[in-house]
């Protein structure tokens, strides 16, 4: 189970457009024909309707496959493009996630010592963010567990509380083979079971937990599998 | 400056495709043809070429104005389309994010308050994340603050360091003309004139950004706008 492999560079562009169903449909083929593969595209913020003006649509879009130049050239051509500016792609920005999920005392602490960490790594050219949130019961414990396999650039998992199971150990395995580390609090539950590394003390597990994604670290995940502290 | 209104409702799906750059403008013609607004898309996975088959990737797309099964049947009958299965939009399982940016020590602190107050909203049915990145530097923060307008979701931001100033203020009024308010901590530098709140304990700092975007919650930042606490 790799950790995911690192990807090729893309450009960022925050778009205003007309908000129309088929104005999305018009800057991909547009992209397309000019040989670049949307990555990304987030609706960041909706703009009313004005002054006879339709409403309009913040997007913020990453790009692969086709420099700054041609793509902005290729987006205001368009009739539905109202304004085009370079952005910088968010993982250049934010770079790659630890996610914590599980009960506020324990999130909290194992963000102490992820974000701790994260600095140390960070002062020296990595780009690392802690994510974190509390949640309380197996189905909203469950469901988010599932969606990490959703959040672009997660690239581990941290469960901190003091029992789980049931569905959310299905959904640590599913996770898994998608290929996001988990590692667990040591707690009561059937979880402890399913996860690539135990650790009881919080701090540390936030702390190993960045290790395990840092290139600047010697951490090494797979020889790290199945054991506890 | 108003907070960012809630917006409708989006089906989510995740869609495992030939990758290729025509691909993402069939999925969008289609969504159109439909009625539907691809909202968000992010590749989560790429899927290297195997046994002769193409290269593929898996997306998360969000869209609006079309239901869930209608959208499966439309993407479906796409021959770029290997399979599909619907998941939950990330507003309904991360929901609202509050975003800490600064120095290690304080970010810390300020997640450990942050943390523990949406722990206690989220236990009424609010959904909140906390989400941070320890960063050093004028223009790495800068390049942050400014991100953070592109940031799915993201609702206020919380500047947590000693001494920002110089292009770190350009950028935090910036942001706050994109509407999303910021609360410093007191701090060296002229950053503490451009936010809305400034707070010198890092705790109540984290307690307080949550506090403000709550819906479970009475804190008004309008009403506390140009105070330091």
């Amino acid at each position: 189970m790799p950790l995911r492999p690192s990807v090729p560079p893309t450009v960022a562009v925050r778009v205003v457009v007309d908000d129309s169903p088929e104005t999305a449909a018009a800057l991909t083929a547009r992209i397309a024909e000019h040989g670049g593969s949307l990555r990304t595209l987030s609706t960041v913020r909706r703009l009313p309707s004005d002054d006879g003006a339709p409403a309009g649509a913040e997007l913020e879009i990453e790009v692969e496959g086709i420099d700054e130049a041609a793509l902005i050239a290729a987006l205001e051509a368009l009739p539905s493009v109202r304004s085009t500016r370079l952005t910088r792609a968010l993982d250049r920005v934010f770079g790659k996630r630890v996610i914590v999920v599980g009960g506020g005392a324990q999130v909290a602490q194992v963000a102490l010592g992820a974000v701790s960490e994260a600095d140390r790594h960070n002062l020296r050219g990595e780009k690392i963010s802690v994510d974190t949130i509390p949640l309380v019961g197996e189905d909203a414990i469950a469901a988010a567990v599932r969606a990490v396999a959703d959040l672009p650039r997660a690239r581990l998992l941290v469960l901190a509380g003091s029992i789980m199971g049931g569905d959310i150990t299905r959904a640590a395995r599913e996770l898994r083979e998608h290929g996001i580390p988990i590692i667990a609090l040591n707690m009561a539950g059937s979880i402890t079971s399913e996860v690539d590394l135990v650790v009881s003390d919080p701090v540390q597990a936030g702390t190993m937990a960045v290790m395990a994604i840092a290139d600047t670290a010697t951490f090494d995940l797979e020889r790290q599998r199945g054991r506890r502290y």
